[in-house]
C-alpha cells in the first residue's frame, strides 16, 4: 500500500522482484534513458552527475600516484588488434566494425576500441627507448564498445564509460607493485567514497583478462546476494611488449622488454551503488557521490520568512562545501519528500513556520529515515558531521550484509545447496584446475570470483570441493552480474 | 644559429615556414603522437593536460549558467540521422559507418556521431511534455568523428574532443538569449583564460551550421594572419523540433514546438594557443591553462642546501595553488632551460648557491624572456602577481596583433591586394547575397568570417565590395584554417 505522500507511481519491492526493482529505480530516479540502439543508453543528469563525482575523486587519487592523463583514438585498425593472440581472441567476437569513411569503403576495417591495450602498446613502442623513459603511467577516461547480446543499464552496456590505466615499467617487480597498488586504490575508493566493502583477490586462469599474466579483482556483493566484479588490475608481464616490440636500453646498454599493467573502473559501479545501498523507496546515495547532499524543503512556501530562512541556510551550507538545493517547485511537501527519497538525497531538511519559531529545522536521514530536530545555529557543522555518519553507517551496514552472506562449505552437496538456496558468496576449497571450475559453473552457474589476498591459502589437509584432490586455494565463488 | 644551451634539435622559424614551425612545436613539445590511422592522433600528457584545464574552467562556467552534463551514445542509426534534411546533407558525406557488431552484420548501419543534434532531439522528444520540463540545458564532453580528407594536429582531426551543449526552450526569445549567452561564455573564456582576443559575430547563410536558423561565431587571428573559427553557437528555431516532433503543452494547454540551440568548443583551441602565442623557441602557454606554471631549476644540484631550498619553494608555491615542479633530472641547466621554454612553462625559477647567499631567486618570464631577481621571502605572492601580469601582457600583445592585421577596403582591387599581400582580416562591405560571397572565395580563397556584432552595420552609402549594390553589412573576411 502506498504511504501517504508517496509518489503516485510506486516502485516494485526488492523482495518481490529485484531485477524489476532495479529497472524501476534506474528509470524513476531518472538516471538512464533508453535509445533506439539496444544497449546504448543515455546517462541523464542525475546518473551522469554520480559518475562525474566518482571520476573526479578517482582521478585525484590516480594523479597522487604519478599517473598522467592522455587521450588515444577510438579506432583500432584490424591488423593492430591482431598482434596479441589471446587478446584478439578475447575481444574480436564482440567488437563493432567501421567499414566506411564518408562515401568510401576503407582499405582496412577498424574496430571501435573495446579496450585500448593495442593502441597503448603501439604508442609505447614508438616512445619508449631508454630506461630514462620509464615508467610510463598513462590513463584515459573514455567510452568503449562491446557488442554484447544481453544488456542491462549500467551493468552491461554496448557502450560504457570507464577509465583505463596503462603503464610500462623497467622490471617485473615494478609492474607487479603497480598492479597491486591500483587495485588498492580501487578498494580504498569503494570503501571511502562509495561506502561499498569489497573482497580483494586474484582471478583464476579461466577468468583472467585476455592477454594478462595475472588479473586482480575487487568483488562486491549486491543486496540480492549476487556478486559484481567491481574493478580489475592486470599484470601483463612482458607478453604485450614481445608482441608489439616495446624495448628499452637499460643502464648497461642492453635491450630489454618492458613490463606492463592495465587497470579499469567503469560506470557499472553506478549500478553497484544502486544495488548495494538502494531500498524500496528508491536510491540511497553515498554522501560523497550524491550530486545533491541536502534537499531543503520549505513548509508553507507562501510565508516569506520561511523562504528567506531556507535561502540563508542553503547559502551557509554551500559556503561550507555542502551540495544543497532548495526545492521551491510548486509541488506539495509530501510529493517533494518522496521525490528526493527516490533520488537518494542523503539528507532532507524541512523548515516551516513552527520550526522557525523554535529556531530549528528537521533533518531526515535517507539511510535510516530518522527525523532529527537540529538548531539553525551551527547547522553547517551539524550536517557535515551527519553526512560523515551516514557514510560510515552505510558502509557498516553493507559490510555486515556481505559478511552475513558468505557460506563456507566443505562438500559439493553443501556447495550446490548454498548455490541454490543461500544468496551470497560461497567460500570453498579448490584444487586449481580448470576442469573443476568448469564443472561447478556448469552445475550451479556459480563462478570463481577470486582467490582472496587474505584467507586464500588452503586450510591444512583441505581438499577440492569438486574433485577431492588436495586443495591449492580457498576461494570465493558466486553467481555474478 | 643555435643559441648556447638550446636543445640540439631546433625548430623551424615561424617566418621561414609557419606550417612547419607548427608541426615542429606540436611534436617537440610532445603534445601529439601520430597513429596508423590518418587524422586520429594521440593527445599526450602535455597536450591533454592543456585541454583538461580548459575543460575544467569551461565546465565551471557552463554550470554557473544552469547547464547540466549528460552522456549520449556515440552511435546514430541511419534513419535517425536522416530526419532533418539540411543536417543530414551537411554531415552524411563525412561520417564513419559501423556495419558489423561482433560477427553479425547490423540490420541498420549506424554512424559514429559527427555531432549529436539528432540524439538530443530523440531524447527531448521522449522527455519533454509540459512547460514544466523546460528549459532543458544539457551538455556533453565527448569525442566526435568527421572523416575529413585533409587533416592537421588539433586543427582538423578525424576524431576530436569537444563539448556540445544542446538546449530546449519554450520560446524563440529564450533560445536566442541562450545562443548569445553561450557565445559570450566562449568569448570571455578566450579572453580571461586563453589570453586570446576574438571577434564576435554572425555567420552568413552559406557558412552557418547545417540545420540552424542562425550561427554565431567567435573568430580569432593566428600569428600568420589566418583566421580560426574558435567556437560557435547555433539557434535552431523550431526546425529540429518539427523534424523530430518535440512538443510541449503550454500554460494554456496548447501544444507548442520547443526552440533549440547548440554550441560547441573543441580541442582545436589548443592549436589556437600554439599559433597565437607561440614563438621561435616553442610553445608559450597562457598561465591559466599551463599544466606547469613554474619550473624550478636548481643550479648545482650536488649542493644539498640548493635542493632543499628548491623543495621548500616548491612546497610554498604549491600551497599557494601554483602548479610547480622542480626539475631534478640529470640534464644540464641549459638543456632544462630550453626544454621548459619549448614546453611553454610561463615562469622559470633559477636557484643556485650564489642566489641562496643573497636569499633570492632569478625568475625568467617565458613571454618576454625578462630575467627578474626576486627575494625568496614572499615568493608565492611575487609569482602569483607575475602570472597575472603574464596573462595580461599576452592578451594585450595578441590584441595589438589582431588590431594591426585588419585591412579595411573599399574596392575589389583593394580586397584582392589585401588577400594577396596583407595577412589578417579584411573588413569590407557586402550586399548580403551568396553569389558575391562565392565569387570572392573563388577569386581569393578568403571566406566571410562573420558579420560582427559591433560594427557590422554598413556605413552610410556604402556598397558591396564585389557587386557595387547597396551594402547590407560591414563584414570580416579572411583566409582561415
Amino acid at each position: 500500500m502506498a504511504k501517504a505522500g508517496k509518489k503516485v507511481e510506486q516502485i516494485t519491492s526488492r523482495d518481490v522482484d529485484f531485477a524489476q526493482w532495479y529497472t524501476d529505480v534506474v528509470k524513476k530516479a531518472e538516471l538512464i534513458g533508453y535509445t533506439s540502439v539496444k544497449g546504448c543508453t543515455v546517462l541523464k543528469p542525475a546518473g551522469f552527475a554520480i559518475w562525474e563525482r566518482m571520476k573526479e575523486e578517482l582521478d585525484r587519487r590516480f594523479k597522487a600516484t604519478g599517473v598522467q592523463n592522455v587521450y588515444l583514438p577510438m579506432f583500432i585498425p584490424e591488423n593492430l588488434l591482431q598482434k596479441e593472440k589471446d587478446h584478439v581472441e578475447g575481444f574480436a567476437p564482440e567488437v563493432a566494425w567501421v567499414t566506411h569513411g564518408g562515401e568510401n569503403e576503407l582499405t582496412e576495417r577498424m574496430c571501435v576500441r573495446p579496450t585500448s591495450e593495442t593502441l597503448f602498446c603501439d604508442l609505447y613502442s614508438k616512445d619508449i627507448h631508454s630506461f630514462r623513459d620509464l615508467p610510463r603511467l598513462y590513463n584515459q577516461w573514455c567510452s568503449v564498445v562491446r557488442w554484447e547480446k544481453t544488456t542491462r543499464p549500467f551493468l552491461r552496456s554496448r557502450e560504457f564509460l570507464w577509465q583505463e590505466g596503462h603503464t610500462a615499467h623497467a622490471t617485473a617487480e615494478e609492474a607487479e607493485e603497480r598492479t597491486v597498488m591500483m587495485l588498492n586504490v580501487y578498494a580504498d575508493f569503494c570503501k571511502e567514497v562509495l561506502a561499498i566493502p569489497v573482497i580483494k583477490g586474484r582471478k583464476s586462469e579461466k577468468e583472467k583478462f585476455a592477454g594478462a599474466e595475472a588479473t586482480y579483482t575487487i568483488e562486491s556483493l549486491m543486496h540480492d546476494g549476487k556478486a559484481l566484479q567491481s574493478g580489475t588490475s592486470h599484470n601483463f608481464g612482458d607478453g604485450f611488449a614481445r608482441a608489439y616490440d616495446i624495448q628499452y636500453t637499460d643502464k648497461n646498454n642492453q635491450l630489454q622488454y618492458v613490463h606492463q599493467t592495465s587497470w579499469g573502473f567503469t560506470t557499472r559501479m553506478v549500478g553497484a551503488i544502486i544495488m548495494v545501498h538502494g531500498d524500496d523507496d528508491g536510491l540511497v546515495l553515498p554522501p560523497k557521490v550524491a550530486p545533491t547532499q541536502v534537499a531543503v524543503i520549505p513548509i508553507r512556501m507562501q510565508q516569506e520568512e520561511v523562504m528567506e530562512a531556507c535561502g540563508q541556510i542553503r547559502d551557509e551550507l554551500v559556503a561550507a562545501g555542502i551540495r544543497t538545493l532548495v526545492d521551491d517547485s510548486d509541488k506539495s511537501p509530501g510529493w517533494k519528500f518522496a521525490e528526493h527519497e527516490m533520488r537518494g538525497v542523503p539528507i532532507r531538511l524541512e523548515l516551516g513556520p513552527k520550526d522557525l519559531e523554535k529556531k530549528q529545522v528537521v533533518l531526515v536521514r535517507r539511510d535510516t529515515g530518522e527525523k532529527i530536530p537540529a538548531p539553525i545555529d551551527g547547522i553547517a557543522g551539524t550536517i557535515t558531521k551527519m553526512l560523515a555518519d551516514i557514510h560510515d553507517s552505510m558502509y557498516a551496514r553493507a559490510k555486515e550484509h556481505l559478511e552475513k552472506h558468505v557460506t563456507t562449505v566443505k562438500t559439493y552437496d553443501e556447495f550446490k545447496d548454498a548455490a541454490e538456496n543461500k544468496p551470497g558468496f560461497i567460500k570453498a576449497h579448490w584444487c586449481g584446475c580448470q576442469e573443476c571450475e568448469d564443472a561447478v559453473k556448469e552445475d550451479t552457474t556459480a563462478t570463481l570470483r577470486c582467490i582472496p589476498f587474505e584467507g586464500g591459502e588452503p586450510e591444512e589437509g583441505a581438499v577440492c570441493v569438486y574433485c577431492g584432490k588436495p586443495a591449492k586455494y580457498n576461494a570465493y565463488w558466486g553467481k555474478a552480474y
